[in-house]
């Protein structure tokens, strides 16, 4: 992409795209950070560590607004056209769901402030190992921003099939659970919200995946099939 | 704001820019319709009614990308600034909560294609009176939308508060009954996910009524107290 974005006449006009995508990054680990730290304070029940995702996702929402003000300023500044025009949209759908990623971490951490029972913190074991999953996931797909690299993208949408999976899997087993130990029902709820919260972050990374094939490729890749996009578009 | 709209030197991008807010009416009332069709399609266990729903869901998706793409091509060619970019951005981001609610619609209408005792239909009448909220905050913020009307759009974003209390009315009374029937869990957990979606309806609601604060206000209030948005904003 550097050859891309070196093209641009005014130098200066490079320098704020530059910065507006290091922002993102910035952002992204940011949201990375809170989702890793939520799970490991679901898993070592660790109220302090949730607390601090609590405190710190209105850090992800401010920087959510500013690089969308950026993006504002950049779009009526510099009248950016073609694959400029393509990388500021995208940027402005990416952070939206990067934020909304920052939330599914905060309500994964308040399950950390509750008390489990040794039987049901087997469930929070294997929401650990989804989380691992989920976790990846974003961590690639920031990565793929990071590089515009399509192929590492499309290789993240394609992984949400396993997170799927996964999901389906703890779901069962979790209502299994509550119908053989019916008192248990609202605290299983809470892991059954988050493993929910997990797969949702799965979904997120996707469309974080088809917005960067979008500014790459110049193709809107949403609601297409995963064959689709392999045969047609990458 | 047909005064505003009216401003422009080029008549023809008057044409296109009402083009495209006609075009997100348009999506809305699509979009309306399959949420007032699934609930409909729960309410009266009509499966044809519900596969109606799961099949026209490809039209809100086809309609997004189409908006998405008439907004990107009118900042390319027409480089709008102040309002009119603002009302393009508000925009590409009231059709993204438009398709996921749609998507949502999908998800409640699955129930359908369901089979329910007496007694779990009893929460199903819970459940539409829920959804009767919810289409009416939908309703509304499209009405508000339609007229750039930001105190009706105020009014839906505070609505969304009685929406959450019921919510959290249903899930408990749900939890309830799972507790003491745990045979029925999967089949509530169905209700459950339904719920959850309407209330999920209700943030988008929210959502798209902040847009609309921020094109006609030119300020940002995601993440403001309403008490904020009231004092220093409207």
């Amino acid at each position: 992409m550097e050859i891309n974005l070196n093209k641009h006449i005014s130098g200066q006009f490079n320098v704020e795209l530059e910065q507006i995508r290091n922002d993102v990054l910035k952002m992204g680990g940011l949201v990375e950070q809170q989702l890793t730290n939520a799970l490991n304070a679901v898993n070592n029940f660790d109220h302090d560590l949730a607390k601090q995702v609590l405190e710190n996702d209105i850090h992800v929402n401010k920087m959510e607004v500013k690089i969308d003000e950026a993006c504002t300023r950049i779009i009526a500044k510099r009248q950016p056209a073609a694959s400029d025009l393509r990388l500021v949209l995208a940027i402005i759908k990416t952070i939206t769901d990067l934020e909304r990623i920052g939330d599914e971490a905060e309500r994964i951490a308040r399950v950390a402030l509750e008390s489990f029972n040794k039987a049901q913190q087997e469930f929070l074991v294997s929401m650990d190992n989804m989380g691992r999953k989920a976790t990846t996931m974003l961590h690639d797909v920031l990565d793929a921003f990071a590089r515009m690299d399509v192929d590492a993208a499309f290789e993240v949408h394609q992984s949400d099939k396993a997170l799927d999976k996964e999901y389906e899997g703890i779901t069962r087993q979790l209502m299994t659970y509550m119908m053989e130990d019916p008192r248990s029902i609202p605290k299983v709820m809470d892991v059954l919200w988050s493993v929910r919260s997990l797969e949702r972050i799965g979904d997120r990374c996707q469309n974080i995946s088809e917005y960067i094939i979008y500014f790459v490729k110049g193709k809107d890749v949403r609601h297409t099939s995963e064959d689709d996009i392999k045969e047609n578009v990458l």
